[in-house]
C-alpha cells in the first residue's frame, strides 16, 4: 500500500455496485449529455485512423487562453500524476492532505519520497504550512474529499523559484464562473490538472488535460505514450472546450449550489458535522460512529464513500455525492429511519 | 531523434491524409465492423462508470488459455512499450531490426542504452546473432516492416535464464491459425504483445495487452495509470476475445493470404525487390530510386511509407499495405504509369 499506512490505492468505484444507489463515485448523473453522447458514437467511424490531438488540443488551448503548447492532453487526471511523477524529479515533494490519494501514490511509486501536509478544522489552507524546503507541492482546488475551494492567491503564495507547484482542478467546473481557477495563469513552476471525468460523465473515457509551460509540457510528452489519447476522448475535449459546453456546466454548477446546501443542512439537522463551505458536487461528513452508518447505509440499499482512506481523515468521516432533490432525499430518508446520529 | 540517425518517431500516419490512397498505414479497411461498431456505440451509455477491467482480462485470458493473472489490457501495445521499458532494468537490451521502432524509443526515453541487431538478406532470425550477453531481446512476429514470420522454436531460441525476450505480436493475426505464436507460451522470462488495432481497425481506440509471468504483469500494473484503459476499449477486447469473432479474423487473415500473393508477384514484375516469404498485411519492397518513387507516387494520390526510418534498411525501401483487389490494381496501375523501376 505505498509504504503508508492508508489505502491509497481505494476509490469510491469499488464502494458501487450491486444495485446500490450511488453516493459514493463524484461522477454527475445523467451524463453524458444526449449531445455528446450522439458525437461520440459517431467517433466510432473514425476508429481505423490513429489519433490526432491537433484540433482537440487547440480547442483546450483556445478555453483557458494559452498557446497550444501550454496542453498536454492525457487519458485522464490519472495518466497526468503518473507523468508528472516520472519527469519531475524532486528532492522534497509534498501533498497537502486530505485530497486525492493518486498523485501521492504516484510520487510513491516513482520511488520519491512524499511528505505531508495535513490540514485540520475546517481543512482551509495557510501556504506557511508548507515547509520551505518543498520543492513540489500537490494540492486539489477545490478538494477532494473536503469540497473545500482555496482561493487562487492562497495557491499562487505556495509559489517561489525551484517550485513546483501542482493544482488539481479535476472538480473546478463545478464552482460557477471558476473565480479562483488558475487554468490561465501562466506563472513559472504553475502546473494545473483537468478532467472531463466529473462534469461530463466520461469516466470511462480517459480524458484530461495538464496546463503547464512549454518546457514541461513537452518533457511530460516525451515521457507519454504514443497515441495516448483515444480518439473518442479527443472528440469530447474538443466539444467540452466550446463556448456553449462550458455555459452547459456552469448552468449545471448553478444548479448544484442550492441543492448542495439543503443537502448540507439536512445532514446538519441529523447531528451529522459537515466541513463547511463545500462548492464541489460533494459534501464532507463526520460521525460519531462513521463506519457503522456506512455499514446501515448499505443494508438500506445507499453507497456512501468511507473517508478513513484519505491521510488525516479518522474513520468517522465519510464522503456524500450530492444528486439530485429526489435521491438526496431518499438518502435523508434512509438515515431519518436509522435514528440519531450524534 | 532518441540519439540515433533514424526518427524512430516517424510512424505511416504521418504520411496519410490530403485525399491520398492509404497504403502507408497497416490498419485494415472497413473497419471496425458492423457488429463491433455497434458495441462500441452502445458503450457510450456506461461511460459516466470508471472503467471495470475484469471481463475483458477474463476474456482475453480464455481466449490464449491462460490465467488472468498473466494478462495486462494497455491502452495499445505503445503503452506496454512504456510499461516495460520503465519496469524491467535491462543491462543490455537489443533490438532485432528492421523493426517497429517504438520499442527502442521507449526504451532510450526510459534512459536505458540499446543494442542492434540488425537483420540483413532476407530478414529471417538467426539467435546466434543477438549477443549473449543480452538481458532483454525486443523482437517482432511477424515484423513490422518486413512482414517476415519467425518460426516460434526461433524465438524460443532465445529465451535463456536471466533475460527477457520480448516479443510483438501485433500482426499474429494476419497469419491464419497463428502457428508460430507464443501467446499461449508459459515459459519464464517470455513476453508476449498484441495489438486490436490492426484486424480490427481500431487504431484510435488504444487496445492492446500483454500476455506474461504473474509477478511482471503485477510490476506493470503498478506502474501503469489508474484506470488506463477505457471502457470502450475493454468493450472491443472482451468482443474480440470471443471465439467467433477469433475466427472472423481468421476467415479475413485466409482472405488476405492470395492477394497479398499477387501483389507481390505484381510488384516484382515490375522490377521492385519484395522480401520474401511475407506473412502480415504489408509488402516490404526496394527499388533502385525509392525515395524518387514514394515521391512520384504521392503525385499521383498514392501514400506508401518509407522505409528509411527502420534502422537497418535504406532508403530504397518502401513499406506497401496490402489493401483489396481493386485498390491494390489502381496502385499498380499508377506504378505503370512510372514507366520501369529498376
Amino acid at each position: 500500500m505505498s509504504g503508508t499506512e492508508h489505502d491509497l490505492r481505494h476509490h469510491g468505484d469499488a464502494e458501487v455496485g450491486g444495485g446500490l444507489a450511488d453516493f459514493a463515485v463524484n461522477v454527475r448523473t445523467g451524463t453524458p449529455p444526449p449531445w455528446l453522447a450522439d458525437r461520440l458514437r459517431a467517433s466510432v467511424a473514425d476508429l481505423a485512423g490513429y489519433p490526432d490531438q491537433t484540433a482537440a488540443r487547440a480547442a483546450v488551448a483556445r478555453r483557458h487562453a494559452r498557446p497550444p503548447e501550454e496542453v498536454l492532453l492525457t487519458a485522464g487526471a490519472a495518466e497526468a500524476f503518473v507523468l508528472l511523477a516520472r519527469v519531475l524529479e524532486p528532492r522534497h515533494a509534498v501533498v497537502v492532505h486530505p485530497q486525492f490519494t493518486e498523485p501521492e501514490a504516484a510520487l510513491r511509486s516513482a520511488g520519491h519520497p512524499v511528505g505531508r501536509t495535513v490540514l485540520g478544522g475546517d481543512f482551509t489552507l495557510d501556504p506557511a504550512l508548507v515547509p520551505d524546503a518543498a520543492d513540489l507541492v500537490m494540492v486539489g482546488n477545490p478538494t477532494n474529499p473536503t469540497s473545500v475551494l482555496h482561493p487562487a492567491e492562497t495557491i499562487t503564495a505556495l509559489c517561489r523559484p525551484g517550485r513546483t507547484v501542482v493544482v488539481d482542478e479535476a472538480f473546478m467546473d463545478c464552482v460557477p464562473g471558476e473565480p479562483e481557477s488558475l487554468a490561465a495563469d501562466r506563472r513559472p513552476g504553475l502546473v494545473v490538472l483537468r478532467s472531463l471525468t466529473k462534469t461530463w460523465g466520461l469516466a470511462g473515457l480517459r480524458a484530461g488535460y495538464v496546463l503547464a509551460g512549454p518546457d514541461l509540457v513537452a518533457a511530460l510528452a516525451e515521457a507519454q505514450p504514443l497515441w495516448a489519447v483515444s480518439t473518442p476522448a479527443l472528440v469530447a475535449m474538443e466539444a467540452c472546450s466550446d463556448p456553449a459546453a462550458v455555459a452547459e456546466a456552469e448552468a449545471w454548477a448553478r444548479e448544484l449550489a442550492p441543492e448542495r446546501a439543503r443537502l448540507a443542512a439536512a445532514l446538519a439537522d441529523r447531528g451529522l458535522h459537515v466541513v463547511p463551505g463545500a462548492r464541489a458536487s460533494f459534501l464532507c461528513v463526520r460521525a460519531a460512529d462513521g463506519i457503522g452508518l456506512r455499514g446501515a447505509l448499505r443494508e438500506r440499499g445507499y453507497a456512501v464513500r468511507r473517508g478513513d482512506t484519505f491521510p488525516g481523515l479518522g474513520p468517522g468521516w465519510l464522503r456524500i455525492a450530492v444528486r439530485d432533490k429526489a435521491m438526496n432525499d431518499a438518502l435523508l430518508e434512509a438515515l431519518d429511519e436509522l435514528g440519531p446520529h450524534e
